[in-house]
């Protein structure tokens, strides 16, 4: 179920690349133009996908250490595949728009939600002994838990840049493989 | 099969978001404006996303009863299918004119058929020893089945509904947790 | 794979009904006859989900005796699948263009090539000893070949029907469930 | 993970070919000619099928000689799937404007890219011994990795020919399988 919407969502977040349409006889003149203006526009995708795809590991890695799902387990994987599904609207929207700070923002606060629903999640596990197939893994699925705060941080970061620059706050995004770096040498 | 088709079915919801095209010149002053109108689209797909997480739940729960498929069981999953893939059609179009009789009513028409598809198939499995891994199954199929009911019963409700006002009538299917909440207790 | 397709190209079907997007102020007056006007899109798009998952079934059914996969076996299941991946293409146009030769002979051919791999494909498999779990599926396998030349007849004769009326060729389907009761008998 | 985003991607390439909508009354008359046009586009639509289906059984064949993934494998699975992705998006601007270099080009490059991340992964795992399940693969996988370089030195052919003639470029996809009937008989 997750497996299938995470990929299926990682997949149409190629949709939202608008391809030009310039009438025939003036494709020749004004495509390389309206192929370049879409940089942006990948870009977001690429970020958009990387997120998506590192979530997606971290879900998979993380579902190792549990054994029974409980019914507020299976909600919180149904909010968070909501909010998985909404970014490829919300990449589309930033990557039209990535001058414009409600369309950036409207990405920004979906990535927030996808990693603070990702972040209680891991949580939750963390503090049920019923779930977890040994209670060795409690410890460290509170480190993981302290790591998946990284991506909501980064958000926020994002998300309080783009009132002062809206283009400049995709790029925060960037930093995430170094931070992720230093992130996973924490050890409470 | 049912599986994948659900996955599908549930991430395509979000193509139905339609997202604003303004003009980029303009983008700035309209966007705002455009992307708060989009709330009502971003509701209906919140619900119809959860009344389809519902129904494959309620689908995996229930293959668990069931050792062998006949012929007129597959052909129930086929329907159930073909209604469930419907669901991002009359979701788009009841989003975009949560205000229009028709548009509503064809959302609360889909939810409805899917319903009773879903009830008619449990109500043929908790009749069928010979589908049955034990007969000690049949007992809570059937209380399955009676439970199956209270997603078509309010969906009825809110297609009465619909005649009375349209965006009204979409808020009926916030009620279902609570339903759900006394449903799961009825113990025939 | 072949699975995956499948379930994909049935679900997208969907994305072949094309929403009606009046203006706002019309959509009370104008979206009740727009969405009547759907029927034809929505009963090619149930004919062509119906027809797909027949496939599927039989390729699933089939796939029981196959023990091993060779070269050849392969390709023809990759060029199924690009048959089975245009359907939703050849459906949209065949559901906008309902009365017009052209578009209704597009879907006809369609189902035509996949019935014609289809069935190529258990003749490749009816006769390749080295691919079966054991020799005495062959009889089996070659009766499910003689009953799987009965869907592209009937898109054959629906093609033929379709030069002196296009919507009513779209009608032959529908005798495919009684063609079917009759066919299942075939006992070479 | 693999196999879902290849399996949907290869589907979605169905939708870059965009179906003719002419005025109803219209459509009698200029829909002939407009299918007619669609030619092109499901002749690059059924190179890219393909081209990925060929990737797809590569990737699954020599998946069988890799014992654990590591790190650095995960993340050359990550940037392979982005550029799949991407191929829906190439395939329909190329499918679009057949005879403009940069549309052209745009598609040659993503195979090109596609093409190379594959050689690259096969080039990692034939040199990682403790990847591998066992250490006699390592002969194969590297006369795997050889043939690997014929897709993308086809895509860089096709790249330069597009200078000359876009249209015409497209066409060297056309000699893989002879080009394949060769390299597969390489033995360093």
């Amino acid at each position: 179920m997750v497996d299938g919407i995470f990929a299926i969502a990682m997949t149409i977040l190629v949709l939202g690349i608008t391809p030009p349409k310039p009438e025939i006889s003036q494709a020749q003149a004004v495509l390389p133009g309206q192929i370049f203006h879409l940089f942006p526009e990948i870009f977001i995708f690429v970020i958009a996908f990387l997120i998506l795809a590192g979530f997606w590991l971290d879900h998979h890695r993380q579902f190792h250490f549990v054994g029974t799902i409980d019914s507020r387990l299976l909600w919180i994987n149904i909010f968070l595949l909501i909010s998985v599904v909404l970014i490829p609207f919300s990449t589309d929207v930033a990557g039209d728009y990535p001058e414009v700070l409600v369309a950036v923002l409207l990405f920004h606060i979906n990535i927030l939600i996808v990693g603070l629903i990702f972040s209680y999640h891991l949580h939750h596990i963390s503090r049920s002994e019923h779930l977890l197939e040994s209670q060795a893994d409690m410890k460290s699925l509170n480190i993981l838990f302290h790591q998946s705060l990284l991506i909501p941080g980064i958000a926020l970061l994002a998300a309080i840049l783009s009132f002062v620059n809206p283009s400049v706050s995709l790029l925060v995004y960037l930093i995430i493989p170094f931070a992720k770096y230093f992130v996973d040498r924490i050890d409470i």
